[in-house]
Formats: C-alpha cells, sequence, structure tokens
C-alpha cells in the first residue's frame, strides 16, 4: 500500500456541516470526509451523548456524532491557531509543527468512537471497556476507520491510537486530546449545555483560543487568559453538579443497570424460552462478543430489547422495562457513607416487606467529580495540571494564580445516593400509599429535607 | 368515573422543565403531568422530529417529545396572554373564554401523538395514517391517555380529538392549534431552527404573542405587528426551502422508501427464512395491525431491524440497509415535469444497463409548499387566512397588507428532483469510473449545473 | 516622504478588539490601528450611530465609533476569505488580488468618517455633505488620518478617497464598501438589531461570507447562497420598516429639525443677546466654517447647546429644546399625499388657532426605502444589481431567482406622516384638553385609525 | 392634593419598551410612565453607565437610562413571582405583601437618579455625592420626579427614598433594591456583559427569579437553585476582574482625574481669562452649585468643555484634554503596596526629570471589590448575607453551601497600579525613544512581566 497524496494536501474547497455550536464544521482534507462517512464512525448518530441525561433535560437528545465533529473542529481551530502564531523554526524550540495537523485532527475526531449505547451502565454488566475498543477500532484491519487511515501510511493508525492512549512522544498533541482542558472537554461542556438549554457550561471558547500557546512540554495559556480558564473550570464544575450528576437522570441509570442485571441473571436460567428475543445481545450475555458483535449496537437496539422484554413473562425483567422506557426513574435522598448505611439498612428492610426485591429495587449511586488538580508526583494517573506562561517564559500551574480554582482543585465534588421506588418518597394518591401505609410511614420518619435524617433515636 | 378536581386546580407549585428553546415548560395541572408521564407520550422520546434530516444537519436530533412540549408551552402562554388582556365578558363578545385552556393545553401536547418512525416513508408503504392514530390514541380505552383524559371528565377526550380534528365548536380554540400561524407551526419553525443551527427560522415569538388576539370568528393579530407575522410567514418559506427541502436528506428518504419497499416484496416471497427478523414489524407487512402494535414502533426498532437485514441474503435489500444505516445517500438532479422525463427514461435506461434495478436504485421526488395562502371559496380544504385587526376592528387579510407575503400567497414552492446511485453524480475516485465509464460518459451529457440539461440534438 | 514597511506587513501578534456582534475586531497592521487612534476617528465615538431612534429603542446607543470597526471586521474577513479561496493568478482572471487588502480596509474603516452630530438634520439646515467631508479628511493636510494614511505612499490617501467616491478602477474593492449588499450595510444591519433587540436584522452573515465571491466585474454570490441573500433583503426591508422608519424616531428628528431651524432664526436677529452660548457653533451659523470648526461638533456638543437654550427667553426656543432633550415628540397621522393636503391644512388652521406656529409645530415626514433595484441603463445613480453565478460561471440578477426579492424590487417602502404636538392626538388627561377642547373635537374628526380620514363631506 | 387613582391601579394595556437584555420592559402603571419621562429620568440618557469602561470595550456605549429600566424590570418580574407564589396571608407569615410593588418599582426605577457625568472622578474633584442628591431629587418640590411621586401620596417620595437609603421598615422591599443580589446587581451584570461582549456576566437569571422567595427577614433562595445563586458569585467576581478594573478604562479614568483637577487648579488663577469657556461648570468649581445646577451635567456637557479646553493655553490643560478626547490612556505597572512605593518614587523622578509633571502624569489607582461576605457583627455596613432555605425553612448562609463562593468571601479581589504615560512603557517608535533614551532604559530596569520588579540590588 502506498501513502496517499491527496490525504495530506488540503481539499480545493473545503466541506462545511452546518452545527449549532460552532455554526460550521470545516472539513479541508479527504481523510477526514471519508473518516465521517465511515460505518464506524456513522454508528455514533445512533448513539446519546449524554445517555440517560436527556430523560431530566429533554432538549439533550445530541448523539455521540455530533459532539465528536464538534471536537475534531475545536482542534482544528488550534491548529489554525499555532500554524499562524508559534511555527516551529529549530526542532525542539516549543513552537508548533503543523505535520502534526493529521494525526491530531483524527485522534480529536476519533476519540469516541469506541463508545457503545449506555455506556457507562452497558460496562458495568457486561465488562466492555469503550477505551479498549476504540484502540481495536483503530487497529483492526476490518473496520473502515483502520483501511481508512492505513491510506495515510502503514503505521498511521498505530499514531492514531497512541495519541488516544496518551503514550504518542509530542506531548502537546498529547495534550490537545487529553488533558484537563482538551478540546474533548470544551466541545461536550459547551455543546451539553446549548442542548440541554443551560448557560452553565458557556465559558468563552474564542478567548481561550486566543490564548492557547505551546511550549515545550506541552500546552499552556497565556497569563492574560487566566480568567478565561478560571471560567473553564468553574463551568465545567458547575455542569457536573447541575447536569451529570442530576439525581433523575441517575434513578434512570439506576433502573437500566437494574434491568441488565436481570436480564442477564434470567439469561442463563435452564427454563428461559425467549432467547430469540435477545439476538444481537446473546454474544455478550454470553461473554464471547466481537468487535463485529459490538459495532452493531446502538441505543436503538437496546430499547428494541427493552420493548420485547416488556411483554415477558418476568415480572421483575417485564417491570424494570417498563419503568426505563416510559421513564419512571428511582427516587433518591441523600446519605453519608460514614454514618448512614445502618438506617439504609433498615430502609431496604422496609421495601422488601413491601414486596420490592431489594437487588432491583433499591440502589446506592455515588457520583464525584475532581474538577481540576495540580500534578502530584505519587499519584501518576492525574492528568496534566493546566499551566499558565508569562511573557518572559516564566510558567505558573493555575491554581496558584487563582482563588476560585484554588478552592476547587483536588477535591472530589459529588453526593451519595440511596434510590427506591418513587411510591416510598413521592407518594402518588391516597389509594396507592394505602397499600403500604405503615411501612410508608416508618420510612418517612427518616428521610428530611431530601437526605437521609439521623432522630435522635438513632444515634 | 367522577371528574377529578385536582385536574381543573392548579398546581399549588408549577413544575418546570428545561427548555433550550423557550427557556422552561412550565406545568401548572397534574392532568399535563400525568400525560406527559403516559407511555404513549414517553414514547415520542424515540422519533425524531425531522426523519432524515439529521443526515443533512448533524444537530437536529431532537424527537417529538420535545417539540410536544414546545407547543404546549406556547398554547400555554397564548392562554395566560387572552385570559389577562381579552377576557369574555358576555358569551359572543369575541373574548377568551378560559375555561376552555384545559382543551386547548390538551390538544397542544397530543396534536403529534400518533407519529410512528421515520412517519411519512412509512405511511408511504405501509398506509398508515398518523392523524388517524392520533384520534385512535385519544379515544381507545386501553390508551394511558384515554384514561388520564377520561378523569376530567368522560366526554373530554372527545373534546381534545374534535380540536385536533377541528370539528370543535369554538374557532378560536382549533385555530390556536391548527391554522396558518398556529402553536405547533411556531414551535417547530423555532426549534428546528434551534437545533440546526440555522438562522432561518427565528421570527420574533415575543412579538407575535404580544400582539395575537382572540375575536369572534377565530385569532387575529393587532395591525402593528403586521411586520412580525409577515417575519414568521418569510421564515416558514425559508425553513421549508433551506431544511425541510434539503436535496440530502431527501435522498436518504428515497433511500428508506426503497428499502421498506423492498423487504416488503422479499417478505411475501415464499422462500424468505428470515421471517423472525421482522418480529415487530409483521404485523405490518401481514396488514393486519393494532393500535398495540402501532405503539411499539419507534425509530430505533425501524433501526434495528435495518441492522439485521444488513447482514441478509437479499443483495439489494442488504444494500439498501447499508446506505442508510451508513447514510451513502442518493444523489440527485432537478428536473422540469413538463419536459425532462423522456431525458429521465434514457439516464434510467443507463443506470439499469450499469446493472442497478431502477425500481430501488432511482426516484423522482417533488418537494412542494405553499407558504400561505388566503381563504378561497372554492378550495374547502386551505386552513383559514390570516386576519390582521385595526384599532377599530376591521380586519386585513394578511396578504393584502404585505408585499412580501404576497408574492408568497398562492404558488407552490419547492422542486422536482430525480435521484440516482451518488456514482453517476460524483465519481468517488478513478478506479471506481472506469467499472461504467461509457455509461458514465453519456450520462454526463445531459447534467448541467445541477439539473437536466437538454443539448440541442436532444429537442 | 518614504513609504512606511510596518504599513504593508502584518504585525507580529494581531490585536484584538472585544466587539458584541462579531466577537473580536481583528487588527493586523500597524496602519489600521494608527487610524483607530486618529483624533479624527475617536470623535466617531461622540456621534451615534443611529441618531434619534434611540429615543424609540433605548438600547440602541452605540456610536459610529463601534459601527465603523464593525465595517472594518467584515471587509478584513471577505479579504481573507478571497485570498484563501479565489487568489487571482492571472491579471484579469477575476480572481482576488490582495494587494487591494489595505486599501479595502482603510476605505472600511473610514467610509463614515465625514458624519456629523445628528447627521441628517444638522445637514438640512447647515447644508454640509458629510460623503464631502469624508473626502475632505482623507485629503486635507491638517487631519491626522491624512498623515497615516500618507505614510503608506503619497496618493495612499487619493486612493482611499476613490473608493468611498466611487471612482476606484477596481469594481470588486468598490462593490465591498458600496454596493447593495456591502461591508457597510451588513454591519449596520446585524449591529442595529443587536442594540436594539429587535431580530429583524439577523441575517446569515458566516453564510454570506462563505458563498459571496470575486468575478470580473465586480462581486457575485454562489447559486447555493440564494437564500442567504434572499434573507439579507429581506431583513434590511424588516429594519427600514420596523426601525429606521419609526413614527417616534422620526418625531423627534422632527422635533430636532424645528429647534435648529429656530435658533438658526434668532441668531440672526439683531437683538439675539445670546451668542456667547452659541460659541462651537457660531461658524455654521454664519455659514462660513472650516473642516478644523466641523471636526469640534459631536452629539454632547449640540446637546449642551440644547441645554444653554432651554434657558433662553425666546419661548420657541426654549420649548423645542426641552421637548428635545426631555423626548417629548411629535406625533403623528399618516397620510397619502396626492389626496390629504387640503385636510392637512385645515388641521394646520386647528393647530395655529390654538396658539402654536405651525412652522415649528406641525411637519410633514416622508421616509421611503428601496429595499433592492436591479440594473436599470436609464438611471445612473443606482447601485449595482447583486448577481448569483453557477458552478459553469453564468450569472443570475437575484430578483430573477427569488421571487422575494422580487416582491420588493424597484419599489419604494416607507409612508408619509404629517406631525403635530402630542396634545392634538392623545389628550394627557381632562384638565389639558379643556383648554382647546373645541378645536380638539373637530381635529378629530379628521383622522381614524391612526390616518388621515375621508368623511363623505369632504370629498 | 389628593391622592391619584390612576396611579394605583394597573393600565388598561399595559406599554412596552424594546429591550436587548429583557426583551421588553413592561410599563404597567400610569406612574412608572410619567416617571421615565420625567426630566431628570432623560438626562440618565446622557449619561454612560459605565463610564471610562467604553474606551477599553467599545460596545459598552449604554446609558444608565438603558439600565435603570432593566433594573425595573427585574424587579417587576420578582414582584409577580412573589405575588403569585408567596402572597402573605396573615400579617407577619413571611409572605409577600403586593401593595408593597409601587414603592418597590419605583425605588428600582430611581435608584441611579442622582448619578452625574463620569460620577466617580467628579465626585473625587468636587466632593458632589451621587447617594445624597438621588435623595434630593426625591423629596425636593422643584423636581418633576418629586410632583410625580407626590401624586400617589404626600408621603410617598419619602417612602421611595427610605427604601433607597435601607431604612424603609420592610426588609423584603430594601433587599430587593440594595443587598448583595439585588435587582440593581443583577441587571448591570447582564447588561454589561452584553454590552461589553463578554461572557462573563451571564449568570442564568430565569432560574434566580424562580428560586427567590420572601420569608420574614427578607429575601432567601430555595435550596434548589444554590448553584444558580453560586453562579452569580462568580460571575460578578469576573466582571469586576476582566472588566470593570480593566487597566485601560483605570488610565483614561486617572487622565480625566487628573484633568479635572488641573482645570480646577487653573480656574482659580486671577490670570485665567477663559472662564466663559467654564459656563455649566463655574457652579462646581466656586463650590456653590445647586441641585437645578447638577441636572444640567451630564457626559455630553463635559466632553464639549474638554473641546473648548483643547485649545486654551496652558499646555497641561490643552494636553490632557486631548489625551482623554482621542483616548490616550496613562499605562500601567502593578506594584505591591508594602514594598515598591520606593521604587516608584524613584520612577516618578525620572518621568519628572524627562519634564512631566509628576502631580500631572503618574498616579496610584487601587481597585478592588469583596464579591461576598457573610454578616460580621462588628462591620455594620456591610450588606444582608445571601441565605438559601430548605423545604423545612431552616437557613444555611451562602458561603457555608458553596466552596467556590467560601473562596471569594470576606477577601478583596483587585490590583495595585502605577500610571505613567504611556511613552514610558511602550515607546511607538525609535524617533520618539530618543529623547529620553537614558531614562527610559533606566526605568525599563524596574518593570517586568507588567509589574514593578526588584533586582536584587534594590532588596
Amino acid at each position: 500500500m502506498t501513502e496517499n497524496d491527496q490525504y495530506h494536501e488540503r481539499l480545493p474547497l473545503e466541506k462545511v456541516f452546518r452545527d449549532p455550536v460552532h455554526r460550521y464544521i470545516h472539513v479541508q482534507h479527504q481523510l477526514i470526509l471519508d473518516l465521517i462517512n465511515a460505518r464506524e464512525f456513522q454508528r455514533l448518530r445512533r448513539i446519546k451523548q449524554l445517555g440517560t441525561a436527556s430523560f431530566t433535560f429533554h432538549g439533550a437528545e445530541h448523539s455521540r456524532f455530533t459532539h465528536s465533529l464538534g471536537v475534531y473542529e475545536i482542534a482544528r481551530r488550534i491548529c489554525d491557531h499555532f500554524m499562524r502564531s508559534y511555527p516551529t523554526k529549530v526542532p525542539g524550540d516549543g513552537g508548533w509543527d503543523d505535520s502534526e495537523r493529521l494525526v491530531v485532527l483524527c485522534a480529536a475526531l476519533l476519540h469516541d468512537i469506541g463508545h457503545g449505547p449506555y455506556s457507562h451502565t452497558f460496562e458495568h454488566i457486561f465488562h466492555t471497556d469503550h477505551e479498549k475498543i476504540t484502540i481495536d477500532i483503530l487497529l483492526s484491519p476490518e473496520t473502515e476507520v483502520h483501511q481508512i487511515l492505513s491510506k495515510v501510511s502503514p503505521d498511521f493508525p498505530e499514531k492514531v491510537a497512541s495519541v488516544i492512549d496518551k503514550t504518542y512522544p509530542n506531548p502537546q498533541v498529547v495534550q490537545l486530546i487529553s488533558s484537563q482542558i482538551d478540546a474533548d472537554r470544551m466541545d461536550y461542556l459547551l455543546r451539553d449545555a446549548y442542548y440541554t438549554g443551560v448557560n452553565y457550561g458557556t465559558f468563552d471558547l474564542t478567548r481561550i483560543l486566543r490564548v492557547i500557546r505551546p511550549y515545550k512540554e506541552g500546552i499552556a495559556f497565556r497569563i492574560q487568559g487566566m480568567h478565561a480558564v478560571e471560567d473553564y473550570i468553574v463551568s465545567r464544575y458547575q455542569m457536573y453538579m447541575q447536569v451529570y450528576f442530576h439525581p433523575v437522570s441517575r434513578g434512570m441509570e439506576v433502573t437500566l443497570d437494574h434491568l441488565l442485571k436481570r436480564a442477564n441473571r434470567i439469561y442463563d436460567l435452564p427454563e428461559t424460552q425467549f432467547k430469540h428475543s435477545f439476538s444481537l445481545l446473546i454474544p455478550f450475555f454470553e461473554k464471547r462478543f466481537t468487535l463485529e458483535d459490538y459495532l452493531k449496537l446502538d441505543d436503538g437496539v437496546l430499547n428494541t430489547y427493552f420493548t420485547l422484554w416488556r411483554d415477558e413473562q418476568d415480572q421483575i425483567l417485564s417491570d424494570l422495562a417498563t419503568r426505563f422506557l416510559d421513564r419512571k426513574p428511582f427516587k433518591s435522598v441523600t446519605y453519608q457513607k460514614e454514618t448512614d448505611l445502618p438506617i439504609i439498612k433498615k430502609l431496604q428492610g422496609l421495601i422488601q416487606k413491601a414486596g420490592y426485591e431489594t437487588d432491583y429495587y433499591t440502589a446506592l449511586n455515588n457520583s464525584y467529580d475532581l474538577p481540576y488538580d495540580f500534578y502530584r508526583p505519587n499519584q501518576k494517573s492525574r492528568p496534566a495540571q493546566i499551566e499558565l506562561i508569562y511573557p518572559d517564559h516564566t510558567l505558573i500551574e493555575l491554581s496558584e494564580a487563582s482563588d476560585l480554582v484554588k478552592a476547587l482543585t483536588g477535591k472530589q465534588h459529588g453526593d451519595e445516593r440511596f434510590y427506591v421506588p418513587k411510591e416510598f418518597l413521592k407518594p402518588h394518591s391516597s389509594s396507592e400509599i394505602s397499600l403500604f401505609e405503615p411501612l410508608y410511614q416508618e420510612f418517612t420518619r427518616y428521610i428530611k429535607n431530601g437526605a437521609i435524617y439521623h432522630s435522635d433515636e438513632d444515634k
């Protein structure tokens, strides 16, 4: 296979895709156009970016396809800016080497290509790993994506893969794709804010794209732009608190998790008759799936099985499928891991008494995010810290320059929630309560202001 | 069943849903909340508002659920405005009777509830009718929607149905839901503009909601707001021209149409083995579907069957499924019905010679819209004309007051396109062409500037 | 004087100005920076872009400075786009010659530099001409602007001037600055819409900047962008109808006109004592002003004299100054020139009887705009028509391609209004009316729905 | 004088003013309309909201008039929300008493009416006090504002005044107008963000207006809205850091301050001939001004005198007027009060040597803001802390609930800057430097990364 010139050169006329967040996505290489048209990439249209969050924020029905184009576009704009303002002159001078452009653009476009439907939950039940699958898609000779990348050069797929798994030698390239302020995060904050309709995610991308610059060890931000970077960190924190960790979405996630768990258990029972209504999922239940099997899945495929399961005889399976399809989330209260587990045990007892199998009808769900951290020598896995750069090229780490960021640094933010059927927290009507009125009364004693409550006698 | 008071009264505290277009959807009645939570309504989350348009405008992945909430919200705001500014004092004085509020809100919320996946195409192949199904859902005792509506009063479902089929006696109510400037259209123009990222649909809703008013025979607009209404009509025209009739989306629609047509034909063949991979669609292929069958369908269900069909043996079925899933639309040129059909016949011959079955690989597709029309006595089906109202209550029909609207009045706008496999219009690479080079050369002779072209010798 | 290299070369790092409409104004040449900092240009900060319109749309207080930067920025983006996509290769091939960039940018930035305070009205009373003064500023050796431009080359000021007066040989350059769709109009429509808070002006600039292209005879638009151009024309029409011709702003303009007219008359009276309170205006009253005199004027200077005149003895002068400063506009009704002049005469008689000098307390004001026109051979002064261009380079004139534009083509839009003191149209309270109750009753007989009204007896 | 009923009742049809920030300002009482039309209120059109900030952010040319309407509108929306959701039932129950509406609306509209041109600087030089003047305008029988307010009831002007000076008995009313999160601040953050074109100020007003509620001791925010309030505090902090404290605007403020200081000194000199060119300012130079004198001033009046002074003989006066009118700001470096004063003294010496009088050509300028603080018993002047409220009515102070706010609490943010003529920090061209090259070289030794720099030898 010889290298393909048209993939290195610009298209004579760029193509554009209208995008509500970035106005236009500008495609300037045949390579990028071909990747977008590849089967594995088009499949991302059928996988929602935010999973169950659209059950809370109904506007947020956008797909991973849309987000991936956005990450590409931000990466492209950064490359343009670097090329114009900071071109390398001597190797190792900390400037930008524009021959890295293609590998950056491909990594940006493809960084999420291994995602499957409802990734987080699916992985939890079936032990898949979307990051590993991303690399598989890039390297497996059967995929269209691999075949297209190989036209650039035989080792190009591995180059792109190494950017994504952070082993690529040029730290500027790696940090553009994965760091605490990378093209991925910048797009998803803006995009998720746009589609949910909240303001919190809308930091000033244009300004950040003006102050970002390459230096020897990666990417830094000119000190004049400190407040724009600060604002990005705050936006990130706000989006996690307000959108990504919303209790209702997590209530739907818990429902989904329990539904798949139930299906998995049922499937293994000898008496299960309805295996045909599992078809595309069988390789996963039987723990022998191939990349080809995985690539057939999407949100609609899972929902189709849920529609079939709704009519199955197993009551729990059918009930959980209905709850998921018709959006009947479990409800929750917050709890303190250190002190409330005994009460939770007691509450689970009450729920069990009311006839609910607690394995499927209660859950603990913890969501935490680390909005930002600086580099700590003994914690290898932490991403690179954000550096600000002075006119004389001195660096200063972000949280040293910003009180606001310092307040969020190195601390997990989030909460721990105990999920139960809605009936226990929000009785729908008088007739419903009567079924388990005394249980409900007792249950209620332990709840106050949306949290597990310790009356004196419990202490 | 007795009437249910809580359904008439306001909730003590309204609930809100974040919405990117209207900021918040305000729910003020338990009835509305219950309808939103009904199974048939939640199903709308799984049906895209714009069908194949998201293949052109990737941002436009929003569902009919989202749109339905928006129509409800606009209707609610209009009711509030009417109640505050134009309350009826004596029956028949042309003012607003706020006891109509509930029926308006329900009709607004539910007007699209009968839509199925890829409605237009699905109806074409399977002869379903989403308007009829909407009425069925409202009136059928099995649906949750019906059961909820019945709690207001036993005849309430029929009232709502009569608003939707325009037989309700109060013309103000009917025109809020269906007229040339109704809550439905106002929401979809704004929403589709927001999600596609084009500007064209963004007329001034706030101003229109200030100048709209009830009068004896329906809804009118104060003359001061003439330019806002004019702008709405122009927006509507622009959205049809630029978004709804986009040739690429129609190329995907043609692909889908031919795919379902092929499946339908194959299904009837005695040798077809793979009927299990049709499951939820069987009632439709066998022309004996129930409302229950219909309510199980959604975009994801259809796409799941396409994924299964992709691996079937029938080459055409498998190829068309692949083209649809991987977004390989047919391409098109415009033609003139009056003069170009002989050339199209010739071109179809060339395509057939190249080995494509023209029934499945070519299509004629015409898209036309009537942006606005005034009432013409002999054309009963036309919607009510838009009336402007002077301070002294004189009326003037919109196109009489606006040159701009007059230019769009009573004329169909759109075009006629001939669709063929992409290879005939945009050869991908030199190797591809060689397969049918002479055919391609001849084909090309008849195309110029994206249209069928008559050279002199053809005339 | 030798040519100055730094003026031709790009700045090592561009400077930006935050702009709410275009996000950033990008300055890439020392020349542009120096022009912005020139005294004559900074003076534009003290002159409102929309004159009296901010009395109607209170948000629209932006200055000509702001607009001028915006025109520059649009011109700059078009140059970038032309340079990237349509560079000239052989002289006369219709491509873009980027050595024209500096002259385009300067003409864009400076095209309005001759404007004075409340231009339209000021010119009407004092017979100044802002277009002539623009040229004077460019060519007069005393101005900073001239001195800066001269550093590029001795004939550069004249080059820039010839672009502005449309005698520059390259039609592409001229049309970018003045045509029916030039950088000036594109900025003011967007900017005025942003600051007034109306939607009507917001056409899709990004799309227009994608489809604009140079050709041999000037500027054209790719046929794919037809609807974006159409939308621009409609926006323009809407802004004129809704904002620029708003009756209240014209009511303030009429007040201002009469105030200056009165001051002019008073100044000449031998008994006028207060000439010191005219100081900076004296050269204009005495019809012997220099460029230097003109450059000292701005909105604040005029308003300062109005504040002084408010305390003067002449009742009419003092009253009109008060009306202007405190925003007490004359009110109006529309009339038909052909038929209503006799009635207007009658109404003026009534107003005179009520004690108002009609010369200062009534006015006829006509505002008309031609939204678009194609070239008509016998009307030399019309601007170049808008051309759309096909892939094979055929041209088609805009109104031939668009029904919507055709509807607006070649027709003046606007209205004719008769202005009178507010008391005659909107009596404030019962006490006020009593002063001239019978006159008012008679006056009112001739008014209906905001227009002069012919009862039968008048015909 | 009797009370005026129309002032308590709603207008039959509300009037609206288009507003780019809030879409519409809704006026529902004749009282409000009359106040807007009052001479003292119209005068606010001629005073910029942000003083010298438009020299940095050219888009921010909006007036105090515009902002005052916005404050009114936010207050109005809060009243509507309180009346609907939290009406008082028994006196003292902590609910909202809607008979407070008129006093709230008037206080909101008029809270800034005492502002003069370039308030901060003007007050510094002439020892005026805009808060005291606001009260004067409300209470002085000569003002139109007073006469209008008195029509409500004879004691109504004093009521409004007591809200503004925080002595009004109902703390809900006082806190709506002045607290750490009041209608005033909410409007100016949003408005200044809109007009400057920065994002930082755009917190989620709609959400805050949903979670704000009255309680016995004032105003609180429902705990669900904690993040929206947090975001408001961060926005406030960001606007101070990025916009209000921008070094360039402060450089213009310093110029203005020195210009007025010079004029003041010159005026007193016996030899000053040109007192006529001070006219409207004379009462201020002579320290004997009346309210009437004050109300004649506005930005344009001051600028007009600067235009006259530009031609005066005193070189410093003429030079500083030119610098201000033509936007030639002093430039600055940051310094540390504790350690850098000796170096500053040295630098001033160099500047003096170069021929600049340091009194007029250098300045120290410190800008600090306290983004938020909770109530500290010993610091009486601090505004009320922000309270969040749980479903069971428990309160929690904001900084206790938010890490982010805690990080900003009780700490002054800002910086200290040393201003000098631009020539010392940014030599314009080689010819310019030569005049004082050695001085400049020495000066430069003490500056690094935009701050005063201590080389070792200086320590």
